[in-house]
């Protein structure tokens, strides 16, 4: 049998079902309850009680001290941005094997992306490779870390955990602290994983929570800030409501604002799905070893794992092939689609969408090596009957 | 008794409760039946059955070719002015007398709003002083007309029809076309508000309906964007989500786009609102009548009605204060707040606010007394029993 149709055989054998997506979100915990009662009582809007509970439970779980909920990650990660003093005219390091709002988020402040490599054991940034090229091209000026080709201030390095995969958080930190550059967590993928027991998007300044459709919590469409910093928070919280100062009925606004608030009635829906957050993790790492299983003996691909050290979410399960059967990606693809079982490959480059091909960054082998190479499989926490 | 004292005494008349909000919505009708099914198929995010049904109800409706719904008002707008080629360094004529978001989503494209004066007929743009303050600063240059004192574009015009009365559409696109300066609709308070049997929204190139908690219909947060040229409707739904180019699974983004996207949940709810928007109106138009006539014989305040040729939905009933008693202003919002009757001073104007005190402008005497003079009723449909 040809390594597509194998391939399309085993997956089939796991999920058990002739047609399935690629996430699904699960809807069987306090849903209903908390949507119909912000309809019984007309508190939908952007003031509500779900608003204020849902920050709250997303702090205790990622253990962070404040939550502001926004209208999506990339507002999120826009407003977060913000939050690191990053300025019009800065560049932003972030990884070029990333969903394009990480990009989308740094040009909506006015900044361009400074792409880097990614590293094989996480999937997200390559801390050393990343150590080397700013070892060469960081220049301080006035106690700023300045890009010496282009003279824009690096404003902060967005680390993004890939479908769940967490980025070796504490190197960056102690890397990003060394030239004294503010670190913005994209955790829009990894609610629910942790390294060495922490929540990832705690280690940085702040982080953005995506709840997007096909995320592992969603609110229809959300996101969130997470931060230890009161200040930050509070400040986050402005922003992204119109900068208008408390009054009960005056209209001062005291800055240029956004209008990123979360509905009460999507913040309901959130608490809810937040509930489950434990066994949805659960069903998602169990189908990661199904998969594994399920693919042990297919010569050729590899279902990615968890690095030592940390516990990731497995958001999206994903399949890794050898170099030499990169050529039968679209294969791949083409076949499972075909027979109702839906994957999909890991995003195009950042690097060579047409916006962003003239940004400046570091030479990519390691993510073009990548996007050739990755199969995203059907993750629904569902797709294990028992936990979901 | 103190006017302070009578109005609020006239108000609770109307109202006929002890306790009552300056606008609440009202789920009476296929709202939960429509957010169910949304919950139960699992189709909560940014494609579902319920976007294309609202966009479809939302043309038909206000007899706009095209809607395409966004995840708020101002992200609308924002979108809305980038159809008309605003671009960076321009500067967008807008009333000085408006929410905070009319002047924020011109920033957020990097223009410069520029400050217009109102009118006491519309509470909105007045054309004919605009077209004397345009005649003596506007410049025309290889083609384009330029502010001759600051060498920027005047990218747009940007009415806004307060509270649901509607600006002079006719004369002020007259007044643009003469210059070659797009018209860009702030329709956020107007759906459902007429000029000669034609919807607001549909007479300049494009126009941002909101759908916030509080207006005329509400998706808990939401907004459209609305226009007859379906270019522009293809270009805003492309630039709201992500600028993905279409394809089973690859993801080619072909320029820098937006997560404006609104949650399929959302729109269900404004689906099922949309379908009572002619009962909303008639009740805020009865409402409108039984204020003016509980105030008639209050000397002093008037309450404001629509002007001839036009059908305003009264999405926010407004008190005009006679001149010689604006001082009293505060008074009476102190008295009916006190008494639970909410109600609320206009905005501070855009012009007064420190992030905007230095962008350029015309003199706006009628808005500054507007402001001294304006309070808003509670203006719930539902304080209309028998329509709501």
């Amino acid at each position: 049998m040809a390594l597509a149709e194998l391939i399309t055989e085993r997956i089939r054998r796991v999920t058990g079902l002739p047609r399935v997506a690629l996430h699904e979100p699960s809807f069987k915990g306090n849903e209903w309850v908390y949507v119909k009662e912000c309809l019984d009582t007309g508190w939908v809007s952007s003031v509500g009680s779900y608003v204020d509970r849902f920050e709250r439970d997303l702090a205790e779980v990622t253990g962070a001290a404040h939550a502001v909920v926004v209208s999506n990650g990339t507002s999120g990660l826009q407003v977060a941005l913000q939050l690191a003093c990053v300025r019009a005219g800065d560049e932003v390091i972030i990884p070029a094997l990333s969903f394009v709002a990480t990009a989308n988020a740094v040009v909506h402040c006015g900044a361009t992306p400074h792409f880097a490599d990614s590293e094989y054991a996480s999937l997200g940034l390559g801390v050393p490779a990343l150590a080397d090229h700013l070892a060469s091209i960081v220049e301080t000026r006035s106690g700023v870390s300045v890009n010496r080709h282009t003279g824009q201030r690096i404003g902060a390095i967005v680390p993004m955990h890939t479908f769940g995969h967490p980025v070796d958080m504490p190197a960056l930190m102690d890397l990003a602290q060394r030239h004294g550059i503010a670190v913005v967590e994209d955790a829009a993928e990894s609610l629910g994983s942790l390294i060495d027991g922490r929540h990832t998007g705690t280690h940085g300044l702040c982080a953005m929570l995506s709840f997007n459709g096909n995320k592992i919590v969603t609110t229809g469409g959300g996101g969130a800030i997470i931060t230890n910093d009161v200040t930050l928070a509070k400040r986050a919280k402005h922003l992204t409501t119109t900068a208008k100062q408390p009054h009960p009925w005056a209209f001062f606004h005291d800055e240029v604002g956004y209008n990123f608030r979360l509905p009460n009635l999507n913040a309901a829906l959130g608490c809810a799905q937040l509930e489950q957050l434990a066994g949805f993790v659960a069903a998602k790492r169990e189908l990661a070893l199904r998969y594994a299983d399920a693919l042990q003996d297919v010569a050729g691909v590899k279902l990615f794992t968890e690095r030592a050290g940390t516990r990731a979410n497995y958001w999206l399960q994903t399949l890794i092939l050898d170099a030499d059967v990169a050529d039968q990606r679209d294969a791949i693809l083409a076949s499972t689609n075909a027979a109702g079982q839906m994957t999909r490959p890991v995003w195009e480059l950042l690097s060579t969408l047409p916006m962003y091909a003239a940004c400046p960054g570091m030479d990519t082998p390691i993510a073009r090596d990548l996007a050739r190479r990755i199969v995203n499989l059907p993750s629904s926490p569902q797709l294990v009957k028992a936990a979901a």
